[in-house]
């Protein structure tokens, strides 16, 4: 039962992979009702298992949700989204609410929430697979009206109440999204340099003792820090045989994007995405140009690959 | 008193400032003794206020400690940590421990630390005021037997037990800080261009709703985030008359130069420390020479400064 | 008449701006005929005097031209050279041939070349008004035996033979023309910040004579370098009045734009564009925030604009 | 015999490397007098073989040149031409004048000219090995009168009298070539990046070719612009078997440390610099970290280096 004063509601969840399933139990555990589809069976008796009402389709989810649906939509941005919206949408009416709780371009959210049939809210969902225990971080866009209906279900998927907002119209969550993850490139990156200086620098340094004692106090705490410090402890002072290619990099691309249509500067963002694209290269083009420009006007010596 | 089985301890602390307050406060707090000292009668007034034994020199405060001193030094980075470590010196001998709590270059304390006739911690400290009441994160360095023995101290000012590690032999507390201090100019960056391409952006929002929506939950979240909520709250959405002049930059330029020493690239770390710079200067020589010469190849009219 | 064994052909010119102009002179000086035309019946008269024959519109420009035509378009890049496009096109045949000489962006053309019932010659120029004595670089994309066709057009709007060639495919010569952009941004930057460094440096410096210095004989010598040269000299070693603003940026971003989707790093032509946006922002807001964290944290007075 | 109305000189030329060579050959072609010592004899002969007068010596070289000596070092910068001059000093008195045309660094330069009992020169020399038969770009710091009593010589090794030019006060030379090669650097990158676009993008380009287009009248052409013509036709397109290691970086080190000085933003030189340094990194620490951050919030799969 959901917390006294609060209406017990009923959501379909779409889409039940490692988020979604995460969705599913916590909407469950603060009392409400679920009935949950995905194409894989065995994904569908995951959930029955922690007790959602399991369904055969799209069709059949909605048939049990009955009037004033509340969906969660929970797949993979692109083109799933379209086909699952597609299936949905001859079901859908106006009184009805879906979420994209995907990670999702706000331009398509946009487009989306003109298609539906439905109210439409485009939520990011930030915080990985440790909001199991913690919650999430959720940014919402989409009318305010069905905003409010849900805030029984974003309480129970978010950190609690301050962990959900309503950030504006129609795109406004994935939007916000968008440069939460252009941020977290940078946040990574900064930290990644710091280590950098510190493992290659003058000194022999425990680096979890150093990311503990940040941790503990010092004005760069903060959560991706803790990882770092769980990342030294599990891993050792020297990553072990964690390679250094950073896989990757679509939400930055998108950032990059919007920020070059709004003509601002975002440096940290391009560069750390850039660094991306660098980790994955074999070689590097500009460098080998270098060298050999090196031997034009200096007669430098030209590394060649057999060296 | 100190916790059960600590030892009470005397500690002289020398410099009063913001940060040397605090020292005094959070150590008489874990109920050991202070001897205080500091140029401004001031200020060693405040500190007997709440509880410290007033020094007039340092001479007197050495004095007063008697055999295996136990100082703290708060001094400004600099000259003045030199002067201040002139005269105590001839009051030091092998048994006594130095902090230097300050933001010094660690090269001036691997250079100090073979001058001092005690032993002497480099201790680079971070947390700024808040740490008034949170305690502060310590990064310590020099000998071990040293650190050992200010431990009780060190638990009283840090954050606890976890606040405070030694990093490594001297230097290494104030070399661990600069790098600290290089990766927070870049989380400052970070969040700056995303909340830039937020304020310019396609959407009107309310910034310090998405800092809170980001703090609850988001794998962004952090202590400098939740100061850029508290900036928001207190300055509204729009920094209101906030200037966009930034102060400072030495410890970054330090970091900066090891990393060239290193031939470690921190492309993130310049950039952060170029755009302070760059805040500061009225007007930027490239960018005129860049104006020009797209008149030179393109005839493309040059702004004035009139106009 | 043009060099001996060199047949004389005619070539209807579309678009009659400065550059329009240039090639209408460049090709009658070559020995050739022009038709001209443009909407404004001044710029027609303009090339008439030089010796082109006027067209009082594209259909009539067509029907000068008579079988087998060859037209240069010299009209802003973007919806102009559709217009213009759509009234030609009635009067194409797949034995015609039409250049587009604009800065279009590569897909357009490539766009262009399928839809117009000509051969379709995208045509990147280089060497801004400069190029009326010297003659321009044409980086050419289309079909081979359209671009032999029209080398004795090219022999005469380029440098000469070595100054122009056939890149590729639909596409090409725009393509490689927006990267010679992106290329030309850092470049500027580059001397920008050289300078800059002299001009706020050590050393009373005459930039000029340094320029003059660097432009016989030293690694860095350019005919941008020659442009520096030339500003300098004629604004003074301080640069004058010269504003510190760049316009422009479209090809740049452009370039950005297609690294990001080719996933190939490009941090100095990015950073160069970037320093376009930055220069034309009344303020910072990523510099505001980090102004006020820095009290955040640490306390440090905020600049307020009305200090 | 040089050019009618322009006096005789001797001059000594200490260092007969590649670049030593160079200044002895174009000194003796302009009809001066040379007298030649390097530590090596085989240097010497061979300086012999083109006209020079051998020394044996430092001493014996001084003895040679009489009274008014003029003589030009061109030694490795550093310890080796602090060791020339003690060895010269002995000799040397007020009216005497040294050059030292290597990359020494400014200060050191400074220094230099204040313990000299001569007149000292610093000459920044640039245009390798291709100024044997054009000339080089001289920027010289020193004495008015010193420069001007050495005119004759460098009209002989510079590429004429525009080539060289006295840039100021003691040290101001090599600020000059200082600063220069720091630009340097980032026009090799800007090519670099921009051909890499063109090598990795949607065109299968000749890149020699588009090279030599751009050499014709485009704005980006200059001399680095040929010699990458002359790398791709001489390793092809794809640039063969270079390598991605790029050496060097001392002076761009220089130009950033000074920058940091004089608080002026060089992104471009130092994300150029930075490049070379990451070339040279086996792996790079800050791509791991974040490679094993996605993993700490989002579960994405690490890369392991055995994989």
């Amino acid at each position: 039962m959901p917390a006294s004063g609060v209406a017990r509601m009923q959501l379909g969840v779409i889409g039940l992979g490692r988020m979604g399933q995460i969705v599913v139990e916590r909407v469950l555990e603060a009392g409400h009702e679920v009935v949950a589809f995905d194409l894989s069976p065995e994904a569908v008796a995951t959930a029955a298992d922690v007790g959602a009402e399991p369904a055969d389709s799209v069709e059949d989810l909605a048939d049990t949700l009955g009037d004033d649906k509340r969906i969660w939509l929970m797949v993979p941005a692109g083109d799933a989204v379209d086909a699952t919206l597609n299936d949905l949408d001859p079901h859908l009416d106006e009184d009805d609410v879906v979420v994209d709780g995907g990670n999702s371009h706000f331009e398509a959210s946009v487009r989306r929430a003109e298609a539906c049939s439905a109210a439409y809210l485009d939520c990011g969902t930030s915080g990985g697979p440790a909001g199991a225990e913690l919650g999430f971080s959720l940014m919402v866009g989409g009318p305010e009206w069905a905003y409010d209906e849900m805030t029984p279900v974003f309480d129970a998927v978010a950190t609690g109440p301050a962990g959900h907002d309503r950030m504006g119209p129609a795109g406004s969550g994935h939007y916000v999204k968008m440069v939460h993850n252009g941020v977290e490139y940078v946040l990574m990156q900064a930290y990644g340099e710091g280590f950098e200086l510190l493992a290659e620098g003058r000194y022999d340094l425990d680096l979890e003792a150093v990311a503990r004692t940040w941790n503990n106090g010092a004005v760069i705490r903060s959560w991706l820090l803790e990882l770092c410090e769980e990342a030294f402890r599990e891993e050792g002072s020297d990553l072990g045989d964690v390679d250094d290619h950073i896989a990757g990099g679509s939400t930055g691309t998108w950032t990059v994007q919007e920020a070059l249509e709004q003509e601002v500067p975002v440096p940290l963002i391009y560069q750390s995405l850039a660094e991306r694209f660098g980790s994955r290269a074999e070689e590097r083009f500009s460098r080998r140009l270098a060298n050999r420009l090196r031997y034009g006007f200096g007669r430098h010596e030209v590394a060649r690959k057999d060296d």
